[in-house]
């Protein structure tokens, strides 16, 4: 199943959407926050009549398991340039009937068009530097092994080798920061929903951090998209600088293939109780 | 009046809260970003009966102007450690009637007791460096100069002298980054809610930046508040990176008098076509 496909969402007869979990989008089970934010995404843009989700914020309420769900979406402003939705995704499997599993918060517009151009531009940063994608390190199930998850293989995420060594047997870098390559399988292109699953698709700064840390949920996710992707291979970056009081924040890039930056994202996760 | 006071909310008859845009908190009229962050934060909060806003997200629909307004609230989840909560701003005030201010998301919990001690740690950042408070600048109104703002009076923000030069007539830094001290007048504590004024009081970082850009509203703006401040003034640091596609963000850092990070920020904001 594509990304386009297992992000599908129809109107549901109360104005909000029917969509499914698709399986084999997890990790241990449980589905990959991007994806289910690709997801919520879709149907808010649906909502917004506006394709692009310029700045998305979720709360990660409980974990998302494959089955149906539901997103309820209430566009609270539809202005000149913007459409501001809020929305909620639930579970509609009957064992779990309405639990929430994301609480989102969107304001969607339309970046196709150039709208840019005629403004002044400032970069002071750059994409990492990162060696050729056939020298960096694709993580990929082997059997029989709780990591790497089911998710790394539908979406082809490539790590910097120093940034991958504790998967490859050389232990964590010491320093709280993944860098990789990252594209749809198929030469799926990647839209500005997509961009929603690539600033959660790498694994945790932390397994790169020498901490007695193993996983962090997602407390919270926010991502803007500052332009359309060009097509090819995204250059990647996620970094974390405090980890204080049980929690963690992740900060992340992602820059396409013309060198143009197309996404930011910050997430504050929780360090389970040692 | 003081921040409390001029955030204070009253429950309303279905289940939201009423509460007014205190008058002097604006700039050019317009309520200052981060004081309706805080107004609308404390209703979440009295909604969430939880004190902390561990993670709170605004978009900003419309300006706020002195008046009554109402915060209606809605929550999404209440958890063992956390309640999510989805709320918006309106304006009450006969002639704008329900016309929406701000949504907002936010995760609400509780800070204190010391939950971070069993908790490993790292920062890889410090507190800005600053001049002692009497040598940074303080922004204060002349009359009938626009600029500073009636805002202005309300906290005490001290800028780094070496960021003030746009105010001072030195001219701007030419690096988008704004520095410096904060307080609330009248040695009234910062609470975790004040932390949200705290985040947007300072001028944008584009006031230093040499690019032809006068006003920057927030489309957007997410508040990570990792700790409750320690009494005394507060150190603070905001910085832009990207300017691009008529959008920039500006990332904030609030550091409390024992050198603890105790909150992040970063907003989205747009840059008027030039």
């Amino acid at each position: 199943l594509s990304l386009a496909a297992a992000t599908g969402c129809r109107p549901g007869a109360d104005g909000g959407f029917d969509a499914d979990i698709a399986p084999g989008w997890d990790i241990g089970g449980n589905a990959n926050g991007g994806y289910l934010l690709a997801l919520a995404g879709r149907a808010m843009a649906a909502a917004a009549t506006r394709p692009d989700p310029v700045t998305v914020t979720a709360h990660y309420l409980a974990p998302g398991k494959p089955g149906p769900v539901h997103v309820d979406t209430a566009v609270v402003k539809q202005g000149k340039r913007f459409t501001a939705v809020q929305a909620t995704l639930r579970s509609t499997a009957p064992d779990t009937m309405g639990r929430p599993i994301l609480a989102l918060l969107g304001t969607f517009g339309d970046l196709g068009g150039g709208n840019g151009d005629s403004h002044p531009t400032r970069v002071d940063a750059a994409p990492p530097d990162l060696p050729p994608v056939e020298q960096c390190v694709r993580i990929t199930p082997r059997e029989n092994e709780p990591f790497p998850p089911p998710f790394s293989t539908k979406v082809e995420a490539r790590l910097h080798p120093a940034d991958a060594g504790f998967a490859t047997g050389d232990g964590p870098s010491g320093e709280p920061r993944v860098r990789g390559w990252f594209r749809l399988p198929d030469d799926e292109p990647v839209d500005t929903i997509g961009l929603l699953v690539v600033v959660d698709a790498f694994p945790p700064t932390t397994f790169n951090a020498r901490l007695p840390v193993a996983w962090t949920p997602t407390v919270e996710l926010t991502a803007h998209v500052r332009a359309r992707p060009a097509p090819g291979w995204l250059r990647c970056t996620f970094s974390t600088r405090f980890v204080t009081g049980g929690f963690l924040e992740a900060d992340g890039e992602v820059w396409d293939a013309t060198g143009a930056l197309v996404a930011q994202s910050r997430q504050l996760a929780l360090l389970p109780r040692s």
